[in-house]
């Protein structure tokens, strides 16, 4: 087999069927941006729509703009385009908060169900390696039910094992954070329910990437973010589906008033919404929610299959051009070699991972670093192309062939800061 | 006593100390607007801000703008600014999340902390005419813990009856959002501290408005928003007090790694931060936390003694004027009228309350109204003049004498919807 070249690359994204949308992104010049798996890009149109909300709405209307553009409903219209993304359907899904406390809320709503139920069990089953927020929010809420429940840590292939008669919810992220491997959701959750438990899925980074299939896989409850693939902007409000069949049942504790059944009569007592608005608390912060819209508008544009496909093309691109072009730089490959265990990122390891990240980042490749020694490069289909994955490898072989790595590692230590 | 005149009015404003702020804030022409108390203006530099973050931050430097633009701790930052217009130190605010999240997280703590040293309390104080939201919260956590303890409901005058050594926690509102009442602080908290209990006070419709001194009356835990009198922007992230003497040991159960002492080592368990930082759940919006920023560097700027006493002359004028121009039209007056017992607000009721508001509303002036009968009007000192006032009560006038509001009833009555 003959080295690929850029002219190969180039040649692919002549090709590439979703070739058009880099165009709707704004990204800056000369750069190879690889870490949408953190923050997606920045779409054109984001700024209209901030001047739009901060104008046109805040400043012109004022007060009356929570009616006439429609502010108090956004969370219900926003989750409704967010629906078809990850198989969810109308009334499913709203858009609020940040992952931690919506995770917090179905968690709540899961074991309070369960409680009710079958009081006996007293496991969750999560990932121990999972990015730490998920269970630092389990390890608060059962500390605060009074630690009557215990988490049961598994790893990747232990967990379908994990699962039992003991374990009221199985709590997990389908694509890791690190490695990007990505978990069976159809089968652990059929294990799950057969087990007489309830799943929740963290889709932070599938959402956007790959298409999702909660509904078809029957899944309980589910949250995620909007800023990484769903490029929403930087901490945009992330979202929670809870399954129709347990709207009503399933009740979240941050009971505040967007979650009443009639939030404008201003009663003493609460009483739930009987559909998804349960899942709502508070005013949500209008800037930054009216932004998210702007990034799910362009992604419900995209035919999700060929997202998936390009990222896992681009990805092996990657893992090809470093076998070829980096054969002797030890580069470890963390994520799944094979693409259909993967998500849309690739993970390297290298005992200078930091020094030589730097060095990329110097020469405008971002990518980011995970302790102690992972490299991560994220493959957002919409706005990378494969010149870029052909770019960044030889960016990669030109710092390691002339050690320019020890360079910034000499600057970093040197630094006058 | 002759009457007052605009010109009357208009020398007010001349002779206005605060006058110059008006100039820093964009409302639509030939508009009073009386509705700062539910959402303050736009300052003119908030789309400078919003374009800053949108596109030189996250555009142009993209993932890297958690450090290099002080993302990650914007929070904190923001904390430090606001700390000072409502009577805390450095260390001991952050502004996050939304007012209801954060009365979970404060309410939770204070629980959690009397429940170690003092479990056999089990009464929790509040008002049963505050903002709904408050008395849903604090019922959404009670029912999640098992409904252990009581809400005891008190009003106005009956609160300092109602506290005694049986109460845990006692959770106000200090100007209430409906009659503009101003609860006395200083004399509740030393009566909550006298008998054992803690004190938690709600911010939303004081911080801003007028001087607030929390650590002078020795309060525990506070929270409020900065969309009302802090011009945030719609639903900008609300914040938090806890008192320095708390930190540490009173800690809240949303605990993201935004909260734990070392978020970036990302370790499997939950160990809180120490400081203020416990009090942070997740990822922030922040586009809308970063424009808090705005409104928050304008009320810093101003003298918060001279707000309050503008904003008292301005109720203290619409009443005058209410009496001297509409004496034929049965306003009752809801608010105190002691200034000193009022908040920046002054509500008035009438039967046709609705109507006429809806009148009011189509000639832009722009108060709101609350079921059944009331009509509120909001005096933000830094954007509300004398002048504007006046044209309040005499439009108020015209649509009485003339009975305008009835043409208002009845195009409403026969809308086509």
């Amino acid at each position: 087999m003959t080295q690929l070249t850029r002219q190969d690359c180039e040649r692919m994204d002549v090709n590439d069927p979703l070739a058009s949308f880099r165009q709707e992104f704004d990204l800056p010049d000369n750069t190879v941006y690889l870490n949408g798996n953190s923050l997606g890009a920045m779409p054109k149109k984001a700024l209209a729509q901030a001047q739009q909300t901060v104008i046109n709405e805040w400043g012109k209307d004022l007060i009356k703009s929570w009616n006439v553009h429609d502010w108090f409903s956004m969370p219900q219209r926003l989750g409704d385009r967010l629906a078809p993304l990850i198989g969810a359907a109308e009334g499913e899904v709203v858009v609020t908060d940040s992952t931690g406390i919506n995770l917090f809320k179905v968690l709540s709503a899961a074991l309070t169900l369960q409680q009710k139920h079958q009081p006996e069990r007293k496991k969750i089953v999560m990932e121990g390696s999972n990015f730490p927020t998920d269970n630092y929010t389990a390890q608060g809420l059962l500390e605060l039910l009074g630690n009557q429940h215990e988490i049961v840590f598994a790893e990747d292939e232990a967990i379908v094992d994990a699962i039992d008669e003991n374990v009221a919810v199985v709590c997990l992220t389908q694509v890791h954070y690190k490695s990007g491997r990505v978990l069976d959701m159809k089968a652990i959750t059929e294990k799950t329910h057969a087990c007489g438990a309830l799943s929740i899925w963290d889709l932070c980074h599938s959402a956007g990437a790959m298409p999702v299939n909660l509904n078809g896989c029957q899944v309980d409850f589910a949250i995620g973010c909007t800023y990484k693939y769903l490029n929403g902007g930087p901490g945009s409000p992330a979202f929670i589906f809870t399954a129709k069949r347990h709207q009503g049942k399933a009740l979240q504790p941050l009971t505040g008033w967007w979650g009443h059944a009639a939030p404008f009569a201003f009663d003493r007592d609460y009483t739930p919404a009987i559909d998804i608005r349960q899942m709502l608390s508070g005013t949500q912060p209008i800037v930054s929610l009216a932004m998210t819209e702007v990034g799910l508008d362009i992604s419900v544009r995209a035919d999700l299959a060929a997202v998936r496909e390009k990222s896992q093309r681009l990805g092996d691109l990657f893992i090809r051009l470093l076998a070829e072009r980096c054969a002797d730089h030890c580069f470890q490959i963390v994520s799944p070699e094979d693409a259909e265990r993967r998500g849309s990122q690739v993970a390297i390891a290298h005992d200078q991972g930091y020094a030589i990240m730097q060095a990329l980042i110097a020469r405008s490749v971002i990518g980011d670093f995970r302790a102690p020694d992972i490299m991560r490069f994220g493959f957002s289909a919409l706005y990378v192309s494969y010149a870029d994955v052909f770019d960044t490898v030889e960016a990669l072989r030109d710092i390691m062939d002339n050690q320019i790595w020890q360079r910034e590692e000499y600057n970093r230590r040197h630094a006058v800061t």
